[in-house]
C-alpha cells in the first residue's frame, strides 16, 4: 500500500474486510512519521519512506497507489520497473499526457493495471448498469453523474499544481467514467462543454464544475461536481433511455434516517454536516461505495490474467475527457477530445437508427392511453412528414 | 377564456375551484365545434369563435389566453386593444421579438398583463423562494430544474413552426423561470450554453435539451427538459446555496405510493405510463401544480392594480433566454442574452464578496467536525496564498 | 367562529383562503381578552365573549366551534337550539356519551352537523380512497395511520379530565377514522385492542398508545399515536389490500427538502424540532392537510342539504371506538365496541370470500415469475386439503 | 451445508463471497437428487444424504443448518454429539420447547451455537444499534419491525405442523428479534399480545399478524408480518426514543429507482412483482440483507471462542416470544412470556425515571421554539400536579 491517508484506510477496510484472505504487507508513506503507525494500526508486517523498497519487496504480488495525484505517474513507473501488478487510485493523474506515460510504463513492463475507480463498482452501478446492458431501459439517451460535497480534508487537493485542478479533477473523473458505464464503454467520447468557476472558496482551482460529454452515438453524459455543496456528501446519478430510467442514489437517501434531538445527546454524528437533527448514514460505507466489488474484481482478474472492469485506458480516457473540458471551461466552446489511441468500437459501428416504425407509411410519434381508456397515437406521415392524430378504442 | 384545451381545463378548474368568487364567462375556440361544449361542461354562460366578441363582452373583466403558441400575440393585441386586463399562459411567445410586442401591447394600452406561469407557484416552489430569502441556504450559486414527460398531447405541439422549438419552448420556459425566482429576479441573466437534439422523435424540434444560464453575480441557472423521458412526469428542481441546499420534488415522488398489481383489476391510473405496478400520484394537482396560488395572485394584483409575480416583462425575458439557447445550440458556445431593456439591478450592484474571513489574516476554506470531535480548519494566509491546516480541541 | 386558537387560525386560514366566497363574520373566545385582536388579526366584523351572542347573529349561516374538547357539547346545543348549522373539530367530544348527546343535539333540531375531521381530507387521503373504491388494491386486510409529534401546545390537552384523554383522544381520532374510510364506513368496527402508556411526560393521560379495530368483514383498522416523538410531526398511512398497497405520507417526506447550515444564518424553520440542519417542510399546510376540501364539502353538503362525508355520527363512531379503546387498555384484552345505534350495513352483508378459486379442483394459493420466466404455481387441492406445487412455461 | 434450497443458496454467497478464505466442503440434503447438483453448481467437494456422514466429515468445522424448521432439533443434536459447532438458521425452532433442547443439545456437548438471524446483521441495523447504544435517540421507546411479502416459495412453508406455524413463526422471529436488539438484550421480555388471522390464503396457519412485546423497563416491540402484502417485499424497522428516531428500509425503497416501459422489452425483473413499471431493486442483497456481516461474526467468534451476536439462547427467547404470541391470537389477551431460564439482567435493574426535571420546584413537559423566536415552556409544578405555561425570550 503506497499511500497512509484516508483513501489508504479506506482500502484496507475493504482488502482486510470480512473474511478476506488477502493481506497488505507493506506500507509506504512519502511522509517519515506516517508510515510506521499505519503498518500498526493495520497490522501491516513492513513499512518504509523508501518507495524502491516498498515495490520491491518479494512479498507484494501488487502495488496499489493511494497517494497524492503528482505522485502517482513515479509510483507507477517504479512499480511497472519493479515487474509488479499495479492499482492506482482516481484520477489516474493530472492529465492526460501523464496518464498516458502510466498507460505505457505498465504496457511496456507488461504488468497488470488496475484503475481503482470505486464509484463504477457501487453494487447500485453494477446491477444498473447489467439491467441497462440487458436492455431494461432500451437506448441510453443521457447518463448524468453528481458529486457533491463541501470540499476534501487535506490542503494538497486544494493545490491545482499538485492536484491537476479542482473539483473537476477530484470529483469529476468519478461522474465521467460512471456516464461511460452506462452509455458503453466501446462508445467514443468525442467533444465536451464545460463551465468551471470558483464561486466560494478563496482558491485558484474551480469549486464547481458541470459539463457535457457527447458521445459518438449521440448519448450525452452529464457530470455536476462542488466542493461547496452544503448538506453532506451528495452521490447520485440518474439515466434516460428510450424505455426507461434509473435512479441512483448512493449516500444521502438510502434508506437509513436518523432523528437525534438537538443538543441533549453526547451523540457525534459521523461524517453528517451537523450533528443533530435529521441525519442519513449510509449502512455499510465500505461495500455501498464499491471498495469491496472494485478490489473483488482487481484481484481476481490480476491472477486470470484479464482486464480488470476499470483498466489504465480507462483512466487515461477519462483525463483526455477532463483535460478538453478544462480547455472548454476557457474557450467556452466545446472542445474535441483528444485521444492519443481509441481502443472501442468505430463511430461507423454505434449509430442508431431513430425513427421508430409504426407501419410502412408512418413513424411512430407517441402513444398514449388516455383516461377513458382509448389508445391515442401521433403518427407521422413518411412521405409528407405531415403530423397525424388518431384515436382507437 | 381563450381556448378550450388541456390547460383551459386545468385553469377552470383553478379558477372555479373550492369556494371560489370567480367564474369564466365566456369561452372561446378557434376550433367551431369546440367552444359550445367546453361552455357547457364548465357552465359557462357564453361562448364563441369570434376573438373580437370574446374579448369584448362587457362582463368580462379578465381575459386568460390559453391559446396555442403562435395564437398569443394576436390575442393580447385584441385583449389590449379591448382595455382588458390579460394574463397569458406559458411560454409567453415563440420568440423575444414577439413577446417584446405582447410587452408593448399591454404597456401601450395601460392595462394588467400576468405571466401565467404557473410552476414557480407551486407552494413548494413559493415556501421554498421565501426560504431563500431569509437566508436558509445563504448565497444561491446554482438552481436546477428539470421537466422530462414522454411528450405532449398534441400535434401542434411538435410542430416547430407553430410552436417555436420543441422540448426547450414548451419545458424549458418552465425550468429557466424557476432558477431566476431562485437566483433573484434583479439579477440579470448574462449568458446562455445550450445543447439540444433530437434523439428519439421523427421531428424537427429538439426532444430533448440541457442548458445553463450564467447571471450578473456569477450563479448558474440550469435546465434539463425532454420529450423522450420514461417513467412518467419529473418536475424536479435543486437549489445550492452557500449555506444549504434545497431539493423539490413537485410530481413522481410527494408522499403518495401505490402498488396495484398488474392485469387483476380494472383499474386505470390517471396520468401514469403504466397501469399497474408502483404507481406515484400528486394528491391535488390542481394545487401543487400551482394555478390555485397563481391565479389567487393574478386576479388580487389585478383588482390592487400591482404587478403580479409574474409580468409579461418575465415572460419576454424568458423568451430572451430561450432564443440565445437556440442560438447556442447552433453555434455551440456561449451566447449572450439580448434585452431591449434590464429592468431588474445593474451588474454592479449584484456582485458578491466571495471570501470568507477567518481572522485578520486567513481566509476560510473549510471548517470540519472530526470524528474524535476535534475541530479541523482549512485557512488560506491571505499575505501569501498559502493553504495551512489546524486542528482545534 | 367558536374558538380563537391554533385550530381557529388553521380554519381560518382554508375559509378565507385564495379567492374564496366565504367570510367569517363574528370571532367567540372564552378568554375576555382574545376575542377582539383576533377578529382583528383576521378581519371579522363581529366579536364576543357570549356564546349565545355568538351563535345568534343574524348573519351566522353555521356555526363553526373550534373550542376546547369539554366545551363541545354545549356549543353544540347551543347553536342547534339556535336553529344554526353547526360543524364541530375533532374530537366530536371527550366520550361516546357527550358524542351521542351532541348527535341527537342536531337531529332533534333538524340542522345540518359535520364533524371536522381533517385528515380524511387531505388530497393524498381522497385520492387514496377514490383509488380504493375503484379496486385499485382489491379487498383492504389492514389499514394504519399514524400520527405523532412531540406534543401539542396548550396546557389544556394535557389534563385528561379537560381532554378526555391523552394521545389517543387527540390523534387517535384522526387515526381512527382514516383507517374507517379506507375498510369502509358501512362495515361495522366491532371490537378493539389497545396498549396505551405514559412513557415519558409527567402527566396522568397516556402519552403513547397503539391499538386495533377489527371491523366486521375481518378487516384491522391500526393506530399509532405518541406525544414522545421526536422529529417533527409524522403523519403517514399505510393500506394492504389482496391486490396493491398504499403509503401515504403528509408530512415528513412529501417532496420538500432543505438543508440550512446549523447556526450561520439567522434562519428560523417553521414547524420543525431543530431549526437547522435537514428540514421537510410541508409546500401549502392548509391544503395538504385537508382545511379546504373539508370545509368545501361541509359548506356545498350544507347548502345543498347533503350529508357530508364526515358528520356527527361519525364523530360519535370514533367516540366509542376510543370508549373501548381506553378500557381494553386497562383490562389488557379485546373489547367489544358498544354503539347505541349502528347506521351502516348488518354484519352479514359485508362477509367475503376468502378462496380465490384457480380451477374446480383447486384454490390459488400463490402464482410467481420465476427468475427464468417460468410460472410457478402453488395450489390447494379443494377435495384433500394437500398443497402442491407445479411449475410452467 | 445442510440444505440446499434458497436460503443455501444465500448463505453460499456469503460465505464464498468476495475474496473470502472459507468455503463450504459439505453439502447435505434430505431430498436425494438435490445435494449433487447443488455441489457441483457452487464448487463443494463433497455430498450426501446422510446426516450423520454430514456432520462427522473431519474436515467440517462448523455445521450449517439450513434446513425446513422441523428438521432443525435433529440436525443440531447430532452436529453436537459429533463435537461440532453449529449454526441454524431462522427461526431456531417449531416451539421454545424444540428450541430449548437445542440449547441444551449444544451446551451439553460444549459446542459454539450460532442463530443465523441475518436481519440484525444488515449494515442498517447494525449501525442503527450502535447509534442507539450510543445514545443518538435517548432511552428507546418503542422499536417497530415490519416483515411482509407475497408468500413463500415452497409448499412445506404453508404447511403449519412442518413449519410450527405461518407468517408469524416464518417472519415474526425476525421482528422481534430486531426489535430486541433495539430496546436491549438484556431487557426481559414480559408478555406479549398479538392479532393472527388467515385473511386471504385457503390454508389453516395465519398469513398476517401484528403483535406488541412488553418489555421489564416498560419499552415496547411491535412486529407486523403478512404473506398477503402486494408490491414486493417490504422491509422496515422504526426506532422512538426520548430524544430521536430511527427509520430504517432495508429493501423498497433504498436508493435505487428504476422504470422499465411495459412490455416493450424482453427484460424481467428480479424478485419484483411485477416486470415492468417502477422497480426498486437492491444493490447487494447478500450483504445488505445480513448475510456478510453475520458469518463473520458467527465464525469470527467461534474461531475466538465467544458468543456471537445471536445465540442459540436468542433464539430460543425468540421462540418462546413466539408461543406466547400464538397464545395471545387465541385467548384474545395479553400473554406472559414463558422462559425456562432468563439470562439477561433482572426487572429492578432496567427501570427507568420516567420524569426529566425543569427546576428543584418544577418537572419538565415541553418545551417549543415559536415561530417568532420565543422559547415557551410547559412545565408540572411537583407539589400540585398543576400545569403551568411560561414564555421567554
Amino acid at each position: 500500500m503506497l499511500g497512509t491517508g484516508f483513501i489508504a484506510d479506506f482500502y484496507i477496510s475493504a482488502l482486510h474486510g470480512q473474511r478476506s484472505r488477502d493481506r497488505v504487507i507493506m506500507a509506504y508513506s512519502t511522509t517519515p512519521e506516517r508510515a510506521k503507525p499505519f503498518a500498526e494500526k493495520h497490522g501491516i508486517p513492513h513499512w518504509t519512506n523508501d518507495l524502491q523498497e516498498a515495490v520491491s519487496h518479494p512479498d507484494v504480488d501488487i502495488v496499489c497507489i493511494g497517494l497524492r495525484n503528482y505522485q502517482h505517474l513515479e509510483a507507477a513507473q517504479a512499480a511497472a520497473k519493479a515487474g509488479k501488478a499495479v492499482m492506482c487510485t482516481k484520477p489516474l493523474a493530472r492529465t492526460a499526457d501523464e496518464a498516458w506515460e502510466m498507460v505505457q510504463a505498465i504496457e511496456s513492463a507488461g504488468v497488470f493495471g488496475g484503475y481503482l475507480e470505486d464509484l463504477v463498482y457501487t453494487p447500485k452501478n453494477l446491477k444498473a448498469a447489467q439491467s441497462v446492458r440487458e436492455g431494461a431501459i432500451g437506448r441510453v439517451l443521457w447518463a448524468k453523474s453528481r458529486e457533491t460535497h463541501p470540499g476534501p480534508h487535506s490542503p494538497w487537493f486544494w493545490d491545482k499544481s499538485l492536484a491537476g485542478g479542482g473539483a473537476l479533477v477530484d470529483l469529476g473523473c468519478h461522474c465521467i467514467e460512471i456516464a461511460r458505464n452506462f452509455i458503453g464503454k466501446n462508445v467514443r467520447p468525442v467533444e465536451v462543454m464545460c463551465w468551471a468557476d470558483t464561486q466560494v472558496k478563496p482558491i485558484d482551482a474551480e469549486d464547481h464544475a458541470i459539463g457535457l460529454v457527447k458521445y459518438a452515438n449521440g448519448a450525452i453524459g452529464q457530470f455536476e461536481v462542488s466542493w461547496a455543496f452544503r448538506g453532506g456528501m451528495d452521490l447520485r446519478d440518474e439515466v434516460m433511455g428510450t424505455e426507461g430510467t434509473i435512479w441512483l442514489n448512493n449516500f444521502l437517501r438510502t434508506g437509513f434516517e436518523m432523528f437525534t434531538a438537538p443538543g441533549q445527546t453526547g451523540y457525534v454524528a459521523e461524517k453528517a454536516e451537523s450533528a443533530s437533527g435529521w441525519l442519513f448514514p449510509v449502512g455499510d460505507e465500505t461495500n455501498d461505495l464499491g471498495y469491496n466489488h472494485m478490489f473483488t474484481d482487481m484481484l481476481d482478474s490480476m491472477e486470470k490474467g484479464k482486464q480488470p472492469l476499470e483498466s489504465f485506458y480507462d483512466g487515461y480516457v477519462v483525463n483526455a475527457i477532463m483535460d478538453a473540458a478544462y480547455k472548454s471551461a476557457k474557450t467556452k466552446q466545446w472542445e474535441p477530445i483528444q485521444l492519443k489511441e481509441w481502443r472501442g468500437l468505430p463511430d461507423e459501428a454505434v449509430q442508431v437508427q431513430k425513427e421508430v416504425e409504426y407501419d410502412a407509411d408512418h413513424w411512430l410519434l407517441k402513444e398514449e392511453i388516455l383516461p377513458d381508456g382509448n389508445r391515442k397515437l401521433l403518427l407521422k406521415v413518411k412521405a409528407t412528414g405531415k403530423l397525424v392524430q388518431t384515436e382507437t378504442l
